[in-house]
């Protein structure tokens, strides 16, 4: 018997925000908030919406939970505080995010936290890929990677909460096992990414209107995406050593979703080891789906949802391995995995809210 | 507080299955049914995958619920009266579905269907339009047109159920109230519509690959569309009198939806009773989501829930009204209204399961 | 032998210029321009591109013709008559198409402006509709509007023509040989058209992102978009007194392409004259295709082209003609409608540059 | 002065046909030799569809040239030759192609073939990734790999032209001139290709329905795929000896297009010759349009014509070389560029009918 579980009746709601609501990961993480059997959404913000009824402007959750009472706020951090919440997500462009981070902290709310600030350990590195000093390295230390599949146990009562990137979950979800029992040459890791335009954000930007996305495909951001940073940080923890990967990310005209495929060559005899290695990491992980080897997974399988499916060949002609992921970039890439690591970081069952298709 | 409510803990599941589960609307009716909090999904089948796991079929629904335990079987009555089933959902082509529904009805399973077969309440209108004598003609009284909001009453208890069709459901929710207040001069309605492809159902047809239907728009089945039949039937009844409309179904590039364009020419004095009589109609309905008036719908908002979504605007220049609506063919047009009928059939909250976006 | 005919040798090349070069209908100008056996594209304009070569903004132009060579300059009517063109293009925002229309005029340079600025014959319809006074009044009478189909004679040596509105060609040409003929009820017309997501130009605006826009149907512009002033205009002409017609637009994912499908009651004893009526209108009309009755057109077949498919059907149910058309909104709908008016302007054969699939 | 140049007016126009013209592949064919000024289609053939006029199976090229006048016989190879045909496409399923080949030369005819049954000069290897044995092996050796920017000197009065595939085109473009200069590692080209959704023919298979392939991005063919027999063929002629490559093939929801990304490690000190090394080998080809170092290039741009996109860069980090190219892989991927070779062989300009956007 599969069915949801739902805590026992005692257990109370969590008083929660989201701060930059009206992006896609913000709207993403409302969708599911408003249904979310043990949240209680109190606050949404938006400098662009400011008084604006939620269910005005995302029509789709009219008629859902809090969607019908729920008003666009400005981002007071006091005004937020004052109201309750115990959590608050941010999905603010990264640099800002870190400026809001300090003080709901300080305020005694937990964050999680959308953007790339609290994703890396190194404020240098940060400066390195996004091109401006680090807002608030301080909390650097404290913050967790909110890959629940990768640093479960850091997520247990988490103060700040990174949620990954989308790129980096459908690389790293597919590789860390391997890394860990170290099956790969490290140096022959070559991935690419497909991704839909959702993740562009929602800005007004010319290259991203559906007559320019529409029928087009095209490779972007080529040789040094930034994403690069965290996932080499998490492979190089997994591997024990530093890894530098070859990425190109694709633009795709799909509304959501991200492939990945990488080749890298499995150390002598490390083949065979492939399939038992990611089924023993992932056995208990309800939202990762092995689909067994020479199974390519498809976008359209997991959007809209938590899950993130994965599937694997073997080349004999090239002695390679290609490694296969999907996921939704605004779901598991996004949003879902963030709602994931919020529900272990306050002890609520992993799948509660998100584990739906 | 709008959350879910959960029928009380006594209340145990009811077991059912779906024949014709491998088609679009079976798979979004299983999709529904494995996440329904009150539904026990025992048996799918489906001729062309029997002994095949469901979530091999549809990778998608792996990891939810019953997904991972149910096997297409094939569309045997006996045994799925065996399991134990109280209802069936029949998802499969006019004609061969009122063959089904006679041997389960017999046994005491309770029928839904989502064919054309127990929509017409006249033989010999459907063998107008079907083209094909009638294969159950005596259970036509009984079966009742499944849109709860047109016929709640009748469905309490309803053993047999005609799930509307999806063009007739995206005209009649925002005409019937209209008519049964004599808003609209009747030989007036002129309706347009636009449907995904998935409406073309999954079979093998080259009209609608992809490089067929993407970048393609056309009207079809100009000038009499099937569904004619029992859209004039139930606006009819609406009236009072027979009704006969203009109907024009056409192919749009997306997966799902339906958006309907309707013009009629009030009664004198009749417009500005348009809205309140639309608002006092669905006041209750918790599926129907009057945006107001020169609010157009758009698909996406509604596409994957049970939601009709409707806007009306006056246009003093010609004197007509415009009335739009937007609904997921699959969704309200199909397998989520079914559900929505079966819930009420059942005695279970009639969003039970279906109010979700 | 339909193979395109070119103009005697001795025939010089005309030198042209197009301003706002750089939107949508500006770029297909500029594509098929320069492919266009007789023409010789001097300048582009586009301030948001000054300086930057063609073939880096559009790459798609790369190595055809002048594309290689042009680069975009700044807006300056006097520059551009230097240079010696004869015609020019304009392909800017209304209001500001009139402005430069003078100018150039005046320097005796002949101008196909793509804007509304020149479609109507009456400065008041103008201000009704477009809410600011007409920036010149004085040319409105002699501009021609510029469907050769309809206004073929006016164009020949005009020195102003107003190329048609993408949903008014739609419109238009499939009923106004049957407004000259009398056929339909004037007050019964009701049209509805769904256009690619082109038409609403090549700006940074959220609605029109890819991720907004697919997956997506909606109408807009209810009960009163701007074109109607035009088709009104040209249909009452036809008609001979004032029409006034029921007109709704809607928005749907493809790139390009305009289908429309209208409503209309033939008068007693008309509908069997529809065929023939417009089998005779365009016997001699190379860009538009009849398709038969019953034959609904698709988009797909005349996107990047300058042909309208039209087909017609009789509904015996309701008396009612039903209409059909399919054009490409940036092709007969804009870019290649004004090459094809330009054509008969300059006396050259109406089909050159643009006779192709 | 670029505009398209033509031939000598005395140059008579070459009699063609086309076997297959209803598939995707065929219908491009088509539409181009109907519009090339110096080819007279005499004859179009399609089982499916003998008798129909092509006009009506093709609604697109009513009106253009001989598309009005042809209609659709049966493949018979007798009444072909006797119409006078010099040369013939095929566009058929590999295996069926050779059995039509060997009739058409014994009678003098040229044949353009556009499947693999003579792209690889070694029948065991076609037997090998064919699954069948070839069967025309004697014919192998005359055959000409059709890819005129690879193998010019071979087509000129060429018998028996292998139109390449789409993905070796995409793929070979780019990696052959950077093969004869040795500036690559060999072990080391990982390729990853995206295709759009007409590659898959025109068949009536779910999978490719719309409703399958919308919102969908999946690998297939993993790890091996056919193309790789005539893409290492080719790449190994380039190195001077054996190359074995990854490639993962991807379907995403376009009509038409490919692009393709692919690693390599350049020797050492070879990396800043890639660029030079391009331009040199691209000076003079029409067709190949390389758009320097980090400029992706857009299937959008290429779609709908002979064109292939090419841009590269270099990765400092891992020292890899990221190679990309776009084009239409039913254009310089299939039909135009065996018109490209039929214009070769045939002693005709090589942009003559395909240099168009």
């Amino acid at each position: 018997m599969a069915k949801q579980m739902h805590p026992p009746s005692e257990k109370r709601s969590i008083p929660v925000g989201v701060v930059g609501a009206s992006g896609y990961s913000g709207a993403e993480l409302v969708r599911l908030l408003i249904q979310h059997p043990w949240v209680d959404l109190r606050c949404v913000t938006s400098r662009g919406h400011v008084g604006e009824p939620l269910a005005e402007v995302f029509p789709r959750l009219r008629g859902i939970g809090a969607a019908d009472e729920l008003v666009f706020s400005s981002p007071d951090v006091s005004a937020m505080v004052a109201s309750g919440i115990e959590a608050v997500f941010l999905a603010l462009p990264h640099g800002l995010a870190a400026e809001f981070a300090l003080p709901f902290l300080e305020a005694g709310v937990r964050v999680i936290d959308l953007s790339a600030d609290f994703r890396l350990d190194d404020a240098a590195l940060y400066e390195e890929f996004y091109g401006a000093s680090h807002p608030a390295p301080r909390l650097l230390e404290e913050a967790v990677y909110g890959c629940p599949e990768i640093h479960r146990d850091g997520l247990a009562g988490a103060r700040i909460i990174a949620a990954p990137g989308c790129y980096p979950t459908s690389i790293l979800l597919p590789l860390v096992p391997l890394l860990r029992e170290s099956l790969l040459e490290l140096d022959s890791i070559c991935t690419f990414s497909m991704s839909g335009v959702s993740g562009a954000g929602k800005k007004g930007n010319i290259p991203f209107l559906f007559a320019e996305c529409n029928e087009s495909v095209r490779a972007y951001s080529v040789p040094r995406h930034r994403h690069l940073s965290e996932i080499e940080q998490e492979l190089g923890k997994a591997a024990g050593e530093a890894v530098v990967i070859s990425f190109t990310p694709h633009l795709i005209p799909v509304t959501a979703g991200i492939v990945t495929t990488t080749y890298a060559m499995p150390k002598p005899g490390a083949c065979e080891r492939v399939g038992p290695v990611l089924e023993q990491a992932y056995e208990k992980a309800p939202f990762v789906r092995l689909l067994g080897s020479d199974c390519p997974p498809d976008s359209k399988n997991v959007v809209g949802t938590n899950f993130i499916d994965i599937s694997w060949s073997q080349d004999p002609r090239t002695g390679r391995l290609v490694v296969m992921s999907a996921e939704d970039n605004l779901g598991k890439g996004a949003a879902s995995q963030a709602i994931q690591g919020f529900n272990i970081a306050f002890g609520i069952s992993e799948t509660e809210g998100i584990l739906r298709v």
